[in-house]
């Protein structure tokens, strides 16, 4: 199988897909998260992973346009642990380094520990490219911080890990196909919908799932342009499209919505500690 | 009064500074957003202003962790519509242009444009930071995408503005302060809260504000890594907080939260069409 992400080789999805799909796989990196979809909507690859929300950063708004733009089915979700690394050439200790180079997200999360080594902090446009270009410029002083894949990919030395400040920084992938798969076990449903304006309409759109005893574990209300009183929603919630009480739920809710589209029932996926 | 904003001179942090508070006062530009922060709460700078969501990128999770961290207050909010623009060294044009230079979500956003160019697109760690950086090579061909402000403090040609595909991009800044402000005219109230770990929690949460009539402008539920049935909300609302309905909604909230934090009271800011 084919499985597209954002990004240069090592990068956190790439991590991401390791951990989901396993190596067997072949992971094809594209530039921009828009030939991401377009790979998966033309039949170019068969899956992509694809980053939705960050515990420290929060929703990634522009993945929620795209799979309102394209018909593709949410089939899984992966929880990664982002564990940040020095890396360096080979055979170079720290002492000898002078600058470092990472994406500035990266770099703010590893303040603490950076703050120790001395040495120049310089924002670059990704992890993973950090460390590809620090191997390529071959020189010594040069570190970058990124994922352990990527010192993997580049043949950099794995000077330290887990050296991010906060230790539970946890990206949300998920996992998009062209069709839909039958999922197993205990599953979510992912949707978004635009409440009508009607008084008190989002405790409203909330009351099926409130009486249906269904849990909600993600509810975004997205800025509108529209002014107050209305929202676009982002709701996750225990349970399968075809369970019953979820049926229930979603026919209350569809009567205070101007428009709703699920975007997938798929197993829950495990939150690392 | 003295203003501090995160970034370079020319960022848009600067450029939603100085459309809220104007050109007398004086800008401190600070490299992060930790720094911001501290700088109000020593009292070094007398306000600060900070970008909390975009209409695109979504909510700015690492500017509530800040919020929760120090003891400040919102005392207003200021809307800017994101205009990225095309800057190059003064007389040169457009066929000149060999690469462009800023951060990738920038690239992003005016990808339909730069496509036009047959120009490589090179990510830049930030936008306000890409046109001093051009600025200082000197080299006709280059360019940026940044902000109209950047072309005035850099010397740099606007070669077009508004070149972003999506025209509608907004962000939201709070402008924050170590006393509370009183505030005038039509109000907005923003709060933290964690709801209790109750069957349909944020249903409850929500009671009071439906059955006092007060409008929800903002809700947005954080990932936390404690599971399932619990959250952590951001919530805003129209009103103060010593309006007697506001009164009655939050005493009932308290009811259902196991941890509730004001964070201010203030004007409602104008949304850009």
């Amino acid at each position: 199988m084919k499985i597209a992400f954002q990004g240069e080789l090592g990068a956190y999805s790439e991590q991401a897909l390791r951990v989901y799909f396993g190596t067997e796989e072949e992971a094809v990196p594209l530039p921009h998260l828009e030939d991401v979809f377009e790979a998966v909507e033309s039949g170019k690859v068969d899956r992509c992973i694809v980053p939705v929300e960050n515990s420290s950063a929060g929703s990634i708004y522009r993945t929620y346009d795209l799979l309102s733009e394209h018909p593709l089915n949410i089939i899984g979700e992966q929880y990664l642990k982002i564990n940040h690394c020095l890396l360096a050439l080979p055979d170079v200790s720290r002492d000898q380094l002078k600058k470092v180079y990472s994406h500035s997200q990266a770099l703010d999360q590893s303040r603490a520990f950076l703050s120790q080594l001395t040495i120049e902090e310089v924002p670059f446009y990704d992890t993973a490219g950090s460390a590809a270009w620090i191997a390529q410029e071959g020189n010594p002083e040069l570190a970058a911080v990124a994922s352990s894949l990527a010192a993997e990919h580049y043949n950099l030395q794995l000077m330290a890990e887990n050296i991010q400040t906060y230790k539970h920084n946890t990206t949300r992938f998920l996992v998009l196909s062209k069709e839909a798969v039958k999922p197993q076990g205990h599953c979510k449903t992912s949707m978004v919908f635009v409440s009508k304006h009607i008084p008190a309409a989002l405790y409203k759109c909330l009351g099926g799932f409130a009486t249906n005893n269904i849990n909600l574990s993600k509810l975004e209300s997205r800025p509108t342009q529209t002014g107050m009183g209305r929202y676009r929603f982002y709701l996750d919630c225990e349970g399968h499209v075809d369970d019953p009480a979820l049926e229930f739920a979603l026919s209350e809710l569809e009567f205070f919505t101007s428009s709703l589209r699920i975007l997938g029932s798929y197993p829950i996926g495990y939150i690392p500690e």
